[in-house]
Order: structure tokens, then C-alpha cells, then sequence
């Protein structure tokens, strides 16, 4: 028979066992502390018809759909978790309680074209409180609050979380008088640490920026120092515009927020520099570094917006929401080796009959050990010594557990430490205490 | 703005929260079982190449696949668990340990015509153990011992493992002289109960079946009793066909390892009926029946394959394997009302400060319940005691923690039990202990 190359498309992230055990961890740490929050588990379609998954979108966005036809039903795969939230939200608002905090950790699918680090398929490991007509300020410590526990217990060294307030951009650029050109000044201001000082300058004159309001805004985008300092130095630089002052006043009450959400200073900063998504959010904005990885950008973003829901029902449903890439994350740590594989299995024993005539006793010391919660396998095929244990070091399995004649009349097993070499004479109803 | 209307298409399964979470503990609990037998996890894209994923597929089935063109790949969202695990073996088959144990808990899309109880994407619950070249038939027990124990904790009732053995049923029909004729023959014998017995001989007379053949497989699909009793009729019933009588040797042997496996006499049974997939089985096969509801069919059916991988490799790979149809099983357990609701929210405790004021101490107890595991969600909107009261009441949270004046300066909380009705003032540090 022809055999067909088995092979899948480039940019799709498929791992061998012991690299989707440390993933499925980190996916589990991740959907853990979300619950500890009080988020709530929703899981949508993949596929959802595309004039309602695409009734916002546009551009680029569209343009890496995965659309289809199927009979007479165009349809589409989902690009994120954000626009099927709004579909959920407005297609089951009655039965909902609000606020609504939901997580939801999916594939979500993008047909870019594939390069190292960009996949196709990934997961995206998305938080959101949505309110219904109003939203307090304090979900916008909560949300970084709850990203603060997962990088803590990931433990993959040192975070910070990166704030500012959507409303102190706008307000200050408002007075500036350049409110329309919010979006090409930020783009360029984005620039600065790789094309210099002097160039930003000349781009934004070309873009008709006075070199006067040039000074001002170099200014405010190098205030630096302790979210205290940088607070105070918002309020008194006298920039008197509604806007601005009201977002100045979020920036410091989710400072005191956090604090006594008990997140350590040293693990968020306010950043003038930062935006997001510009047609999109309304206040608070995030993003998270791991401070040892600079270059690997933002690992985690969000923030606040106003109204989630407007492409589906007039409801006003505002809300704050902030997303983990979990598969470009855990990608990028294994490239440089903060992630290592687990070892190739989940298995703590490895039960050993030393020929056919013990598969009754092996089968009884699974059997104990799984009824102590402990992970086993057996090893079953009728093969001599070598292979045996051939497979219990391939998979990195810290016990084996023999049993021969001996061994069976006692009823025992002699335990290997496959770490430490040693071996022992035990109970099987002593085993779990042991391997514990 | 024009609103879309939020909707999704037909033949999707999506749940509100409180199903989702009841949802959720069907799969973590399956997913434990997989692993405390050992299985490794594998995630396999959604999307394959359609070359590969329909090498071997045709009729009924590829009618079926969402397939279509992303520039110029030929694409296909996958239809099972099955051939992507062939397609994975065969592509990663130096780096896999054999005898290879996975499990895969995933989507698969069907574009069926949507029915009640049918879906177009649902979840399979699928594990294999894949031989390389051989596979001892002590695995033939295992996967339905751990069938056994899955459905044992997910706690649904009475069960039974309904086993044959395509041997016995290849090796009878062939001593009979109609080895060409299985599939026909199978299928008119499945009507028995519905269409009766006079029915199934014409049926059988029809196909060209000799009345001295008819009597002897009537006969035969009547055999019943304990296993043992059906072991002693089927070695006594004087086929002498080498294949019928390896068969029944091999049943035989299942039926001891599944004694050994600890999985009582009662949960598991010979049923000479089945067959399941002619063109793929070629040992022992399963289905599960919950005893409750037998109009359910079988939820968990597989069996023995002598070659999982000819489209992809001249390898030989053995393997056996089952599934777990998750979406149709929770669906229909929970149209009987086997399956409820959970409350509305994971969460143990709501905490609620009186006012303002009172949400640094909101935030600590918060903080020191999440430090003990506790999950546990803070009322932040700034409202009256009503709308937080039936926040906590919609959620079904059981515990209430309310921080007023008197509370916050005992460093205590006003702890309601929901359930009972009851209340009582208790220190912040104690908490987890009374609600755990």
C-alpha cells in the first residue's frame, strides 16, 4: 500500500509526552489559581458562524481567519476568546450572575504565516469580569492581583506587571491638543529605546507636532521612579484636563488596591509607554514581563473596557479582562531552558512481575497503590530483566517495584530507588508510604 | 449600530457555568483515572492536513469532515482521536516509549445533520496502548479495568462491560461456511429484539443462509450464563476452528486478568452480539452499558487492532484501545436527571465588606483563605446588602463572610453557613478551618 508522509501543518505546537506534561502543569497551575479567584469555567465552540464572530472584526484580523463554508453555513474559527465571550454574555445575559467571572482556556486559531515563535493554533488562558451597566475599580487590581499569583506559583523568576490608565493617555493628548493622533504619536513614542531621542523627535515633527508640545510629551514619558513618585509626579504636572485627573486617580487607587491585594511593589510599575489594543480599551492597560526576558514582550496583557458586548445587544456590559499566551509562553521557555521536559511519565512506581506465574501478585500491588492515590504502571509484556527496566528509565520512573518468587510468598516487592540505586524488601501494603 | 444576533450553530453543545462545572468534574475525574494507569498526555492540532487525516477514511465518514482551503493546504478539522494518535505514532515513533499509554481528551467535529443528543463538535475521551510489533494480551483487561474504575468514581450507577471477541465471531461464521457474510449476518442478528426471531431467520434464509446454519447461529448468540458458565458452552460447542478456538482462549484469559484487576464479576460480561467496526477490530472488543439506561447504548466502546498505523507506516503496531463519548454522555445523564447542576460557582466563600471601608480587611481575609486553598470571590460593587446577598444566593456559595465596624476591629468576620441559616463571629485566621 502507498503510505502517506505522516506530517502536520508548520506553525501547529505538538509535543512528545514529557513536554506536554510540563505544559498540561503549567495549564493546570494557571486554571487552579483562576479558580481560587472565583472564576468560572465556560467553554465555547471552535467553530461559531461568521457573521457573528466577525461582526466587529476587520483587517489583519480577517484576513487570518480559518473560514468556511459548510452546506450553507459560513463559518469560522475562532481567532480569541474575547469575541466569544461577548457572544456568550449577550446570548445568555438572563441566566447569568453578575458580575460575570469567567476563564476560559482554549485553542483559538490565527492562519498566519508560520514563523518560529508565532503558532497557528494556541491556547489562550483568558480572564474577565463583565458587569452589567457598571463595574467597580477595584476589579482592575483584582484581574493583575490574580496574574500576580499565577507567575508566583509558575515561579518562573522574576515579574512586573506593567500598568497604566487608558484615560491619562487620552486626557494628557486631549490638552496637548493632539487627541486625534493618539495612535501615530504613541507608535512612534514606541520607538524610542531602538531608533533614539532624536529621531522620535523628527517623526513627530513631520507628523505636525509643535516642538513645543514634543518637549512636553518626551517629559511625561520619561517620569520614572516608584509608583509613588510616579503618581505624584502625574498629579503635579499640571495638566488640567478632566480625562486625565480621572485616570490619574485610577492609576492610584489601583496602586493601594493591589498593595492590599498583597502584591509586592516590586512586582508592578506603572509605564506611561504603554496602550494596547487602541480601538478597544478605556482605562486601566497591562502588560507583564519576565524581567530576566525582556525580549520576549508581554506575556500576559489586558485592561479595561467599556463596553464589551455593543456589536450584539444594546445592553452596556463593561468589564476588564487579561490573557496568558499559553503556548508561545511555554514555547519560549523551553527555548531558553527556564522550562525543562518532565521526566517522560506521570508514573511514581513501575510494578515489575519477574514472570508470568506473579502477574496476580503485580496486579494486587497496582491495584494498593492506585487505591493510595499513587500513579502506577505495570509492566506487562512477557520480556526478560533488561527491557523492564529499559522502560521504567526511558520514562524516568523513580520507583520499580519487583516481584519474583521470593517476593510473592512475602507478599512484597523489592522496591528500587532508580535515583539512588538502592534497593529494599517491602510490604505491598507498605509501598505507598514509602514512595509518599 | 445594527446588532447581530449572538447565536451559535445548531448541533454545538455550550453550557451556562454550573453545568460547565459539572461538566468539568466528569473530565478531571476521567483524566485522573487515565494517569493513575500510567497514560501520558498528547494534544494533537484540531486541524491536520486533509492527505493525512483522510488517507484511510471514505463514505459515511468523509461526508462528514469539516474540510477546506487555507491558501493552498487541503485542511480538515480531525473526526476522532483515533487516526491522529495513528498519525502520531507513525511521525514520532523513535521518541515514543513502546508499549506506548496515551490518553487524549479533545474536540472532534462532525458536520452531521444536528439531532437531539447528536453533535457536531463533542469530546472523546480516548485511551491507547500501542505495541511495537506486539502487545501482551494482559492490556486486553487493562483498558477495561480502567474503564471499570472511571466509571466506578464517576458514581452513575450500576455498569456493565459488555466483552467479545472478533476470534470467536471470525472463526464461527467461517466454520460455518459463511465467512463472506459476517457484516450482513451481524447486522440482521443486531434486530433480534426489535424485529423477533421468525423475522431474523427469513432475514438470514434471504441472504442465503442454509436453515441448519440459521439454527446453529441462533444457538450460538444464545449462549448465556455467568462468564464462566459462557466460557464452558463456547469451548464445548465443538467448533474446531483454530482462529474460533484462539478466541476463546483469549476471553478466556481476559476474564482471569480482569479478576486479577480486581473488577467484580458483575461489571463486566460475555456478550456474543458484538462486533463493532468490521473493517478495524481484530480481538477483543468492549461496550459499556449503564444497567439504568439501556436505551442509552453503549457510552464507552473499543477494542484490539492488529495494525493502527498501515496508512503511514510499514511498522506493525498493535494496539488497543477505548473511548469515552463525554459530550453525548453528559448530555443524556443529565436530560435522566442523573447529572445536576453544580451551584453556580466554585467558590467556597463569599466575602463581603459592609463598606468602603471595611476593604482592606476584605482583602486580608480574602488573602489568608486563598493561602489555606480556600476559593474564595470578594463583593467589591459598592451596594447594599441585598444585591450582595443574592449574588452569593444565585452563585449557591455556602459560606458568607461579612466585615462591618465590629468585625474589623476583632480582626474577624460575621461568618453565615447559607445552608443552615446560621451565623457567627469568627477570627480571620480561623476561617478555613470551619469551612473546610
Amino acid at each position: 500500500m502507498e503510505k502517506v508522509q505522516p506530517r502536520i501543518l508548520p506553525g501547529f505546537m505538538e509535543l512528545l509526552p514529557e513536554d506536554q506534561i510540563a505544559f498540561n502543569k503549567m495549564y493546570d497551575t494557571i486554571r487552579r489559581v483562576y479558580e481560587k479567584f472565583g472564576f468560572l469555567p465556560i467553554d465555547t465552540p471552535v467553530i461559531e458562524l461568521s457573521d457573528v464572530l466577525l461582526a466587529k472584526a476587520g483587517g489583519e484580523t480577517e484576513k487570518q481567519i480559518y473560514r468556511f463554508m459548510k452546506g450553507d453555513n459560513d463559518l469560522a474559527l475562532r481567532f480569541d476568546l474575547t469575541v466569544p465571550l461577548a457572544r456568550y454574555v449577550s446570548q445568555h445575559f438572563g441566566e447569568l450572575t453578575f458580575p460575570f467571572k469567567r476563564y476560559q482556556m482554549a485553542k483559538v486559531y490565527r492562519g498566519e504565516r508560520p514563523q518560529k515563535g508565532r503558532f497557528r493554533e494556541f491556547y489562550q488562558c483568558d480572564i474577565d469580569v463583565i458587569g452589567a451597566e457598571e463595574l467597580d475599580l477595584i476589579y482592575d487590581a483584582e484581574i493583575p492581583a490574580v496574574i500576580y499569583n499565577v507567575f508566583k506559583e509558575l515561579d518562573f523568576g522574576r515579574f512586573t506587571i506593567r500598568m497604566n490608565n487608558r484615560k491619562v493617555l487620552n486626557g494628557f493628548f486631549k490638552a496637548l491638543g493632539y487627541g486625534g493622533n493618539i495612535a501615530d504619536i504613541l507608535r512612534i513614542i514606541d520607538k524610542l529605546e531602538k531608533i533614539g531621542e532624536e529621531n522620535v523627535k523628527s517623526e513627530l515633527t513631520e507628523l505636525g507636532v509643535s516642538a513645543e508640545a514634543i518637549e512636553k510629551i518626551l517629559a511625561f514619558i520619561s517620569i520614572k521612579g516608584s509608583n509613588d513618585e510616579m503618581l505624584q509626579a502625574l498629579k503635579a504636572n499640571g495638566v488640567d484636563d478632566e480625562l486625565y485627573l480621572s485616570g490619574v486617580d485610577e492609576l492610584s487607587q489601583v496602586v493601594g488596591f493591589l498593595r492590599g491585594f498583597g502584591v509586592p511593589d516590586e512586582n508592578f510599575t506603572l509605564d506611561l509607554t504603554i496602550a494596547r489594543g487602541l480601538d478597544y480599551y478605556t482605562g486601566t492597560v497591562f502588560e507583564t514581563q519576565l524581567n530576566d526576558f525582556p525580549s520576549m514582550g508581554s506575556v500576559c496583557s489586558g485592561g479595561r473596557y467599556d463596553n464589551l458586548t455593543e456589536y450584539y445587544t444594546t445592553k452596556k456590559l463593561p468589564g476588564i479582562g487579561i490573557s496568558i499566551g499559553l503556548t508561545r509562553l511555554f514555547y519560549q521557555l523551553k527555548e531558553v531552558g527556564v522550562i525543562k521536559s518532565e521526566t517522560g511519565s506521570l508514573v511514581k512506581c513501575l510494578v515489575v512481575p519477574m514472570g508470568r506465574e506473579y502477574m496476580g501478585k503485580a496486579l494486587e500491588a497496582a491495584r494498593v497503590l492506585r487505591e493510595a492515590d499513587v500513579p502506577v504502571d505495570v509492566y506487562y509484556q512477557d520480556k526478560g530483566m533488561k527491557p523492564k527496566m529499559k522502560y521504567a528509565n526511558k520514562l524516568g520512573i523513580p520507583f520499580v517495584a519487583i516481584i519474583g518468587e521470593e517476593e510473592a510468598a512475602a507478599d512484597s516487592v523489592m522496591l528500587k530507588n532508580m535515583a539512588e540505586g538502592s534497593q529494599e524488601m517491602v510490604k505491598i501494603s507498605e509501598i505507598s508510604y514509602l514512595i509518599k
